[in-house]
This record gives C-alpha cells, sequence and structure tokens, in this order.
C-alpha cells in the first residue's frame, strides 16, 4: 500500500521515469496510457501496475536524489555532489539544529530536512519572498520539511534560532553575517559556505581571520561521469567544472575566552591570537589522535 | 555539562587539535600539562578549560567529520567526500535502513549510522574477523553503532536481512553477489558500489547489465583543497587524484513482472528487456518532471 | 607586406575574428563591407586596414593556435592541450622525423609539421582515402606541410620510414602495429598514442609489455577554463571532460641484446625480461641525476 | 657514433636511467660497474654497451622530456605540462622570435630553444643574476641554447629585443611590464603569463582590460597520471594539483589605430573600446570560418 502524497517514480517499459505524487483521484495520463491512482495506492514499492492499455509501469519511491533534482528552481541551484559534503561537514543528521541563509530554491533545506529527520532541526532564512514561496513549494514538493522553519528575514537583523549546531551561508556577501552567525550557534559549532568567485572567496577568508573561527578549509568538488558502458568504458565528454567553493570553518576562541584567565598585555593578546589562527591554518582541521591515516 | 564517555576535541592555545574520549578520572596529559576529565565534564561545549599549568584549552564536541578522520583504518578506508555522496545517493537518513559489505575498519558504517540515527538500521557484514573487530572498536570509538547490527559473514551465503532500502558493497568482485543483494533488499531499492579499477567496473557493469537494474551511473568525486590565505589564494599543491569509482543503480524490473501481465514470446521479451535496460541507460536516472535544471 | 597565400585574421571593431587566406583579387565581403585583398597585401600585420565602408579591421597572423582550431574535420581532432603534450613528449622539433598513423582530420600533422619545420619531416600514414584528402586540404590550408609525406597506405603493411625519432599511433588497435612501429623508428625512439577507452589502454598495454618497451606512461590532461573578469574570475560552468588516455614508451631493450653478451638459461632471461619491465614501471620514467625536484 | 658532449640516458637491466653527459675521458661509474666513454662513443644510439664487469647497458638519447627534468632548479620550474601548452599558444617553432622574463631556471628556455632551432630566435631576461647562472647552466647542461640571448636586466627598463613574434612573462607582477612587453613584440604577437594566486590573475586581467590586448583567455591544465598496469589500470592515488594559471592574450587595436581613420568624439572612442573589448571577451578568442568543431 502506498499512501496518497507519496512522491512516487513510475518507470515505463521504454525506460522513461517520471516523478510524480501519488493523489486521489488524479491519475496520470501518460503517452502509455491512464494509470489509474487508485491502483498506485494499492500496490507497494517495486511493483508492476497496468495503465487502461494495459502498458506495465514500474512504481518506485522517489530517492532523496530524485527529490533534489525534481526541485523546481528559479535560483542556481546547490548540486547534489556539493549539498552531501556540506551535510557531511556540518553534521547533519536526527536531533541536530542547522541553520541557513538564504535558502533560494530549498535545495540544500530539502537535503538537511531529509537528514535531520522528525528530531532534528531546519532553520531557514531568505530575505526574498519569491523564494521563500518556491523553497516552501518545492519542500512540500519533495515531501519533507516538517522538520524545517522557514523565516521571511533579512539576515543583517540576526537569525531566529540560538545554540544551533551548525549554520550554512549561501548569500552573495557572507562575510557581513558573521556576527549574526556567531549569535545563532553554540560555541564551537561548525559554518559551511558556498561562493562562485574566488573574489568572494578572498572577501571571507578576510572576515574568518578577523573573528573567533579556526579549522578553515576551502575546497572544490567535482564529479565527474564515466558512460556506464562495459567494453566502451570512458569518462562523459563534458562535466560540469565548476558550481562553487566551499569554506568550512569552526567557531573557535582565539584569545578573548583566554584572557579571562591569562591576563596579558594587549600586544602579547593580539600576538596570541595571531599565531594561533596562523597555527590552525598551518596545522589543518583536527590532529588525529587515533589514526595514522592520510587526511582525505 | 558534558556527558562522560562523549568524544571531545582539545583546542590549545597553539591551534592544535587532539581528538580523545571523555573518561570519568582518565585525565589528559599533554604538552600544555594536565587537563582534569572532572573540569571538562562540568564546562559545557566550547568552553575554555585550563591544565594544572594554567594553559587554557578549549574543548568543542567531535563533529562527523572529526570521526571519520579519527578512525583506525587497517583497510583503505573511504574518504568523507565519496561517504558523503554515497550517504545521499543510497538515502540514508531517519528511518531508513542500510545494508553493506563488507565494514573494513567501519568508516561508510560511521556515517550510517550517524545519519540512519534511533530510528534507522544499519546492516553490516564483513568476512574477515579481524575488520569486523575493528569496525566494532570504531564505531564505539565514534560514539556511534548503536543501530548498527555487525554480521560475520560471508555474503555468498547471503545477507542478514530482507526489505532494505538500500546496499552498499565495497568488496573486490561485487558482481558475484548481486542475487545476494537483491534478496537482501526492496523492490526498486538503491546499490552503491566501490571499486578501484576500471576493470572491476566493467566486469560490474556487465553483472548489471545480467540483471533487473537500471539507470546505472558510474561517476568520480574529486575534491580539490585551496589554500586559505585571502591574498595568496590558490589551490593547493598536491591532491589525491583517485580513490575509487562509484557506481549507482536501482533496482528496476526489466521484463519478468511485466510478463505476468503481458504475456510474450521469449524472443520478443528479450528484446524487450534489452530495450529496456538500453533505454534506461540512454535516457539517464531520471526524467525531471517538476524542473527543467540541468543535470548535477 | 604581406604575401599572397598567407593565412591571416580579421579582427571587426566588434571584436570578431575571422581566419581566411589571403588571395591575390579575392577581396573579403563581410558584414562590414568589403575588404579589398590587394590594401591587406600592401599592410603589414597588425596593421589596420578599412573596408570599401571605412569600417577599419585589424589583420593578424594566424596563429598556430588559429590554424588548429580551423581546421576542417570529418574525424574527431585530437585537441590542441593535447597535442601540445605529444610535441612535446615526442620530442618534435627542428631537424627530427616523427610518423604518425592516421592522419586524420591532419590535427597533429599540423603541428607536427609547425614544430619539426624545414629541416624536420613529418610521415603521415592514412588508411582511409576520404581522410587523407581531408588532411592534405587542411594541411594546405594551414599553410604547413611542406615537409609531411602523407601515406595512402594500411599500416599492417608496414610504415613508408625507418630510423625514425619518434611514432604516434592514433589509431583503435594500436596494439597491433607495434612490431611495424619498431621497424620504422631508431633505437630508443619515443612512442606516443591516443586512445579514448580504457579498454583499449589494457590492451595496449598488454602488447607493450610483451615488446621491447619501458618508461610506460599512462595520462590525461585536462584543460580548466576560467572566465576571464577581474572582480568575478571563478571557473567556466562546463568543461572537456575527456578526449582521451594518452600513453607514452620508449624502445627500450629487455633481454635481446643482453642475451648475445651474458648468456643465460630461457628460464633466467625470461624473469630477467620480467623483472626489467617491472622494475622500470616501479621506478618510473626516469632517475633524475642533476636535479632534486619532484616529478612534473 | 654518438658525439662527445651528447646528454645521454644509461638504462641498467634492472630498469634503471640515469641521464649524463658523454665527455672523453669520463667514465660513468655505476653500481654496475664502470662503462667506459669511448665504448659509449663508438656505440649507436638505442645500442647496448657492457660495464667492465659485463653488465650491459642501453644507451638511449636524452629525449627533450628527460632534459626539462634533468635540469637544476632554484626557483619552482615550470612543469612540462604547462610548457607544451605555452609553446603551443605562443606558436614557438622554426624561425620564430619568442621573448620571455624571468627565465628562472631556464626550463621553459630550454623548450623554446629545442622548437625554434638554429633558425629561431629566444631571448630572455633575468633580473637576478644567480638565476641567470642557472639557466646558462642548465641550457648548456641540456645542449640547447645555441639561438637563445640571456640578458641580465629589469625588464622595467625594457626588453632587449623588438619585434618578437610572441612574449611570455613568468615575473610576479606582470602587470607592471605590460607597456614594456608591448615594446617589444611586433602588432597581433602573442601574449602568455603564469600566475600562481587568482589574486595576481585577476590584477593581470584588470591591466589588460587597459591595454590593446584582446582573446583573453584564462586557464589551468591539469595531467593526471594512471598506473600503467594491464589488469589494474587505475588513476594514481596523488597528483600535482595546480602548478599556476596560465593567461593568453593577443595584442589588439582597440581605439587607437582606428581613430587615424575614423575620427570620432571623445566618448564615443572610449565607448568602442569598451564595447570592443567585451566583445572580444564575449566571442572567445576567434570565430572558426573553416570548420564547425567545438572548441578544445
Amino acid at each position: 500500500m502506498i499512501p496518497y502524497g507519496t512522491l512516487v517514480v513510475y518507470v515505463t517499459p521504454r525506460g522513461r521515469r517520471y516523478v510524480k505524487r501519488l493523489v486521489a483521484g488524479q491519475d496520470w495520463h501518460s503517452n502509455e496510457g491512464i494509470l489509474y491512482a487508485a491502483d498506485v495506492a494499492q500496490a507497494d514499492f517495486g511493483a508492476v501496475v497496468h495503465t487502461h492499455q494495459g502498458v506495465p509501469v514500474q512504481v518506485l519511491e522517489a530517492t532523496l536524489h530524485d527529490r533534489l533534482k525534481g526541485l523546481k528552481r528559479q535560483t542556481q541551484i546547490i548540486y547534489p555532489k556539493d549539498i552531501a559534503y556540506i551535510c557531511l561537514r556540518l553534521g547533519a543528521g536526527p536531533g541536530r539544529t542547522v541553520v541557513e541563509a538564504g535558502c533560494g530554491s530549498g535545495g540544500l533545506t530539502t537535503a538537511l530536512s531529509w537528514f535531520c529527520g522528525p528530531t532534528g532541526h531546519v532553520v531557514s532564512h531568505e530575505v526574498r519572498e519569491e523564494f521563500l514561496h518556491l523553497a516552501r513549494h518545492n519542500l512540500e514538493w519533495a515531501g519533507v520539511g516538517g522538520n524545517v522553519e522557514l523565516h521571511h528575514r533579512d539576515i543583517a537583523e540576526g537569525f531566529c534560532v540560538t545554540n544551533a549546531d551548525a549554520l550554512f551561508l549561501d548569500v552573495r556577501t557572507p562575510w557581513e553575517y558573521l556576527e549574526q552567525g556567531l549569535a545563532a550557534v553554540r560555541p564551537g559549532a561548525m559554518f559551511g559556505f558556498l561562493l562562485p568567485t574566488v573574489d568572494q572567496v578572498g572577501k571571507l577568508l578576510l572576515g574568518l581571520e578577523r573573528g573567533p573561527f579556526a579549522a578553515i578549509e576551502v575546497c572544490e568538488i567535482l564529479l565527474r561521469r564515466w558512460k556506464p558502458v562495459a567494453d566502451r568504458l570512458r569518462p562523459e565528454d563534458r562535466m560540469t567544472a565548476h558550481t562553487g567553493f566551499l569554506i568550512f570553518c569552526r567557531q573557535q576562541e582565539h584569545s578573548a575566552a583566554f584572557d579571562a584567565h591569562q591576563p596579558k598585555g594587549t600586544r602579547e593578546r593580539k600576538q596570541d591570537a595571531a599565531r594561533m589562527a596562523r597555527l590552525a591554518q598551518e596545522n589543518g582541521p583536527v590532529q588525529d589522535c587515533n589514526a595514522e591515516g592520510e587526511e582525505a
């Protein structure tokens, strides 16, 4: 039994795939004939249901990837390759609270909602109303969003949350919102950013150097597809060469917190802060105490 | 208050980071002095605690990424960049059941356990006992694994689960276990594979072409780090150039299920199956019915 | 003075560029008016000449790159990024003799002809007559080829040259022509190959392992373009992800030449040959005796 | 007969390769015994000569690639992958004159010298005397340089040549020397630049936008090696991820040359220049009039 409201994928005998919502009374009129919603609802995932013309159609559950790819977009959407790595680096998962701005078309929001689940929390901010509507539409369409707060808000005025576990900014000038971001998360929280140009990356790095941030990383992720043909195996001719630079860092005290307990002169303190920032950068994100492997 | 048993990261004023478990009575003897476990336990994440020499140390929660990088490894571990994409493509998440073999050092197992959470389920199989012990050790060390079954088992004899949502094989000859895999999952389940050489990819593709699989994709993911220095921004000199090829596909009926309802001659059926497989490949993984964007 | 017969580039005030041959009496009828051949012939490279409508047009010499990009193609042409590396690895240059098959559309032939110059020699073979005609047309069009021999020939019957400095094969099954190739070059010659699929690369490697070859290298070259805009600097969205695998090796005696002077039993000799091939592979192409730098 | 003074590669039965100069009376003392220079001089390239212990050694000519890799370096050397593409884009070849600064260790100089040959000309400038000495040493070592002028000179004071065909700058602040560069080349000449950081690329682009330059391209070239083993074919684990950004452009009149013949107001002229620069950028480097293929 597939509940009404579920997002399903219909696979025709010719291998075509259609992502559709199963709605009571809304039959699917395809080139292969009419597929009755009532018939689909009585089947199980993976089953074959027939159109009124007798054409067999397999009914699959829409995967997370199907949902991400099916989102309506008016903005540049974050690619699944980037979304996946962002979710891992931010530690999205059951019980976690992740903040983001802007939500854009809601691509990352969808994945965060999926991974955080009913016990987690996603707090999303978007200043442009049309994107907010689009993101809401997309979350509903994707069958997620029960754990998502969508705020119509300029984050210059602050985020609508405190003590979050992680924060992601997909905005043009993220360096302008670092203070607001710090106020939204708990100490030690992970920060993530997506930026298309190196000029922006440079400006963000300058901003991060001034703040209580460490373990700063900049990377780009490339996904190269291969033609899946056994005896002519080779990469695809063309690929997406750039989506954006990913920047990750962690809220980390430099000198302020230390000063309370270890009074020093202003000059020493500044040197300390600079030294710590520099060392943190040189040392990379973490000294691995349990294993000896090379960094991934 | 940080509970005993928690995995924490100690950050020294020089920016060094140490991933440690907080255990009652087990103080951390560092170059900066002794950090008393009792002091740490009374602090909150992000707080600064002092060693007996007065050196301030910030106490952070270990992120998922910290945990993955800290795993002890005797096998080649799957890299976070690959783990992230695998988890997204398999749709790991709360309430989901994911099967895998072999578990190796438990890197993917750790991430699957994290994303699936208490309401999800990870069923892992490993034929070599020493890896099983290592994976168990690593899951415990990483503070996850409550939702993981670890089976000491040769998957040639079948998996210890049925009706799973997705399956991942990180074994040398995955094409030998496709039937067992199909028996372990529900119809329409996602399959994932990691293979280091193109020869293996070719053999797997031949195996998948014979079975009820569609939407076959082969890709590789490259992570390129940049030096996070604002005014000298440039990629790192060296990078990891290869970890493995990722192969994804989905259980999908070709002809068998169709035959029951749409009797045809053997020859026609074979042609159908071949045509469907070919079309599925040409058409790519999904026809996007809600949006017009280019595939990620 | 620009001689008639020269390949020139006309640049219009709107920045459009047209690669044209300057032929006596053949004026260029453009959207910007008629540019008289006689006017161009009296100018120097870089000068501005006016159309009959008074529109200024700058006249540039066609670069090697302009010529490569302007070739007519009926086959997949080798890309400049690959051509450049092939020419360097084969040591094309004044006074050198390079053999190739097939010539296809003549892309590599054009560059080899350019680099080897009047004192060098390019001996090209092509089994399909229509490609031979195309290559000849393209060489003439590009204003090179004076040092090129084009042979209409199946290389299964041998190459039309001996003692060449280097050989390049851009054919479907290069492993079938290794003996013929060896007969065409001098001892120690460089060999190069371009192959689109990994299956072919594997077969070629098997062939090379049987023959007197060493310093075998397989690589791929990726060219990633960036948008040349100062304040929005970023990679292009898409790129060519695959053109072909390049394989290089060098004729090098394994055991045969050694046997004459150092008689051994058959078994020992085979072991020697295998060991040498293996060591050569492990040791890489060259032990650098003059410098300490890392390999490029 | 191999002339004394030649750079040769000795290949031992164990597959080790040593690049050495053959000098009269200077025998090679290897682990395999003494190889007498007189014996080598009487052999031909590719022949096997024996050490005094009877160990056979094959004698090969050093390839251009061997020479580039064998250069002594005190500076970051340009990689062969970049050198190859630079030489092609600048149109190095017999009869051509190419200018460069700084020469650094002489890597690019060596290749330019090789490709331009006795009828060509390489004019190299270097402000630091120790690099000049090193480059001279390396050119001699590599057996090239007969067509090279090495100038100890600060290019701020201008280049020692006019009317060159192409110019390459491998200096920290190339945007400061564009005027001097323009004075050194003929109209329409190709310019090339190598820069390690994106910040420098941005500054150079700003400089180029102000000058008579068009067809501006920025790219990076990646070379990914594969393990040359037939049945375990796979990319190498690690690769060089960054050497530098390559920038190419061409001297091209914007408005100055046009003004003489087509008088306009200052404002119109500025608009023209800006429009041309913009269009040139949008239109890419060349409109291909002979062929229809996609750009490489």
